[in-house]
């Protein structure tokens, strides 16, 4: 998916100090007490899926190996670990961070974007106890929220059904910069359709979409305005046509046929929806509710879409940002149905209907449940902070010393750890269809094909 | 705050793509209607204070200014417009936003770190239509999470109380690196005392901490595994003594003040302990709670205390990170008491008591109400990722347009916006406290000091 197929960490903060303190104290006591050579087994994993569901799909691997391949700790890290670290820590320590990298460091993982469950081992992580020991927070934060927006994602889409399209717009309300950056890759991991975000096109390759906004409707306050009203038909690039005058025609015929007055739909949004169409002739979406959706922005949308088709262009559709999204989307089609059969143009009627404003899970459940005519959503907020549970609790946890085995107890039961190396297979029934997932020890065999084997619950 | 004085922006993804793409085909509609000249006036604001609170912290400010003095427009960004805008897009549009820069953008806005309310413009951003227009969703991104944060970060240090040492802990947690980055960032701006953020460190010069975790503790069966075991008294760096004997001695003699069978520590622990003392003679701070605090964690953390006392060296304290976080830190505190007054140790009845584990502002408040002996609070996961409301509106609402003032009009009254250029300043009274913050159309004049001034609600 990296589109710009370089191999560094696509936000420069994900480097060696993006750690906790207490990662490089422990770190420097393994290493004072001569521990530099035990070799840690640790696992990453969650206890529960997030959003109260059945399961999670499991992101944010590609950074975890970039962050590897990129390991190291710079002169100005050791500079500032110099100032954090008591004066007479010693420089040895240094000179051993100096000189590690992620040569030495093993990884077993499951594929990213596989669907998980908890208390499997996700990623396996050996080598060096204070090596390993230094990347717990910056594997777990890489981890945590890839894989919880890209669940979100996948709860979104199967809420909306497999034949919408989604669009991930969240960027604006993103937690951060890289929250905004990293959203958009894991919607798209999750199953999204594309980003409103730009960079993440440019970084990843996912499809880019988005038109207009309130504030350009806004900025326009009647056709006089416009600089520019000719546009070339299609098919002949050399004709030049008043195309303000043909929306003006078409402006009185979509009002009559949708029965709305021509006084009631707003001047400044028409010149909007022309000033927008003579640029981008083949990408016309308008915004509908910047005034009043059914008596302003539908007949100025149909008016230009009209005048569009009248010089060879198709239009695409419309979005609607607030109201009542399954009665206006119905309404909408409608009078798309209606433009259609007066005016004899066939693909109108199946214009592409976009929906936004604080579209959640439930808000798309309900939609289904209502009915509506929307064909694509466009969804922000929720799905990128992750509203329902904007964190999840993937640890990272140590299993295993040299040959011995490790347990964190707890009075928590659901707390206490599962020992030791371990391999995760997952087991598919003869029609293909992933039956369980099976933990063996590293030393067990592997289940052979055709053959039985027995598995136990680890809890039940 | 920047302990690296540098003015790029703290994060690389923060660049002019960073944006949603209908930015951009707004922008060349503008542009191709000839508007690039149109001044343009555009307030950032939010409508309801977060997590049904009476405030907002205002951040992110600074961020906004280095995007705006790095602003441009790269060869790569340009080439990759030209992939996802119609190939008819012209040249000429390339060419001006290769030429853009921020220099003909004016921004107004109260500082950093400013309380604020609901429906002030923030930031004022003046300038060119088409590259002011560009600017938005970047600028929100950077105030939304920045804003949001720091008001959570206040309200944690409002429930905790003046005299509470507030640590930030989130990063595993937190929505992506930056969320991470930005997250130790804006808790310090609102209120936070430290952050285990090593990265923020080195950046912002905040305050690091943190000592080891319970993997720490687990990594060591016994004291038979310690590499060292000498110890230097810390007026006396030429003496060694060891340690390994002397905390052997204190331990049965605390066991026998704490009425803990030898047998029931565990053994592991101790090691473990020792291991960090040895390390950090002068940072002794113990997570308790790997396998029984006040049976083991507690005793253990009490021998190696008492046996660095009499070399001269003075423990912390001691972390807690589950259970009954008012119960325990009482009866810890209880034995720090009996310690101190069995021993002769003055100091010991103030150790420091540290409690982390999921704590949100309703714990706090919660532990006042219950009592406690708690001095510190490691805070993670609902600080940084603002579970009570994950999300801020701030909105970037265009209000004129050369002369003329813009509004945007919605059924919902609350999402009309007040049109016009505007002046917010904060009238004070003659006791220093402030009043009212007063919104005034830039061409009013300011308020005079000992003047009176009539100021009218905007809405009631």
């Amino acid at each position: 998916m990296e589109a710009n197929g370089n191999s560094i960490p696509t936000n420069g903060v994900v480097q060696s100090l993006l750690t906790d303190l207490y990662q490089v104290t422990m770190a420097y006591s393994y290493w004072k007490n001569g521990q530099q050579n035990c070799h840690a087994v640790f696992d990453v994993f969650f206890r529960k899926n997030p959003f109260d569901g059945e399961f999670t799909i499991f992101a944010g691997l590609g950074e975890v190996l970039k962050l590897l391949r990129n390991l190291k700790y710079s002169e100005s890290d050791i500079d500032y670990l110099k100032t954090i670290l008591p004066a007479n820590a010693e420089q040895e320590f240094f000179d051993y961070l100096s000189a590690a990298d992620g040569k030495g460091i093993k990884l077993y993982s499951v594929e990213e974007g596989t669907v998980v469950f908890p208390r499997e081992p996700l990623i396996r992580v050996e080598g060096p106890l204070p090596l390993v020991q230094l990347l717990e927070t910056t594997i777990l934060n890489l981890v945590n929220y890839a894989s919880l927006v890209a669940t979100n994602a996948a709860r979104f889409r199967i809420a909306a059904g497999e034949d919408k399209k989604l669009l991930e717009f969240g960027l604006r309300r993103a937690q951060g910069p890289d929250g905004g950056l990293s959203a958009s890759k894991y919607c798209y991991v999750g199953g999204f359709d594309g980003t409103s975000n730009v960079l993440a096109g440019k970084l990843f390759g996912i499809p880019v979409s988005g038109t207009h906004a309130h504030s350009y409707v806004m900025a326009h306050t009647g056709v006089s305005q416009l600089a520019h009203k000719n546009l070339s038909p299609k098919d002949r690039p050399s004709e030049s046509v008043d195309f303000l005058t043909l929306c003006q025609k078409w402006k009185e015929r979509v009002c009559q046929a949708c029965r709305v007055s021509l006084g009631q739909t707003n001047d400044g949004e028409l010149a909007s929806y022309i000033s927008y169409s003579l640029a981008f002739p083949n990408g016309f979406l308008a915004l509908l509710d910047t005034y009043d959706i059914l008596r302003s922005g539908l007949p100025n949308f149909c008016t230009v879409a009209l005048a569009l088709h009248e010089l060879g262009y198709k239009a695409m559709g419309v979005r609607i940002d607030s109201g009542d999204l399954a009665y206006l989307s119905k309404e909408i089609r409608k009078v798309f149905h209606l433009i259609s059969r007066e005016f004899n143009v066939p693909w109108f009627a199946d214009l592409t209907i976009v929906a936004s404003n604080d579209i959640d899970e439930e808000t798309l459940l309900s939609l289904n449940q209502q009915g509506h005519s929307i064909d694509a959503y466009g969804i922000g907020t929720h799905l990128v902070t992750c509203r329902k549970q904007p964190s999840l609790g993937v640890v990272f946890k140590l299993v295993q010393v040299d040959e011995l085995a490790r347990i964190k107890l707890s009075q928590d039961v659901a707390k206490v750890t599962i020992p030791g190396q371990k391999t995760l297979c997952r087991l598919y029934g003869k029609d293909g269809h992933a039956l369980l997932d099976l933990m063996l020890r590293e030393e067990e065999k592997l289940p052979e094909k055709d053959q039985r084997v027995l598995c136990r619950h680890p809890f039940e």
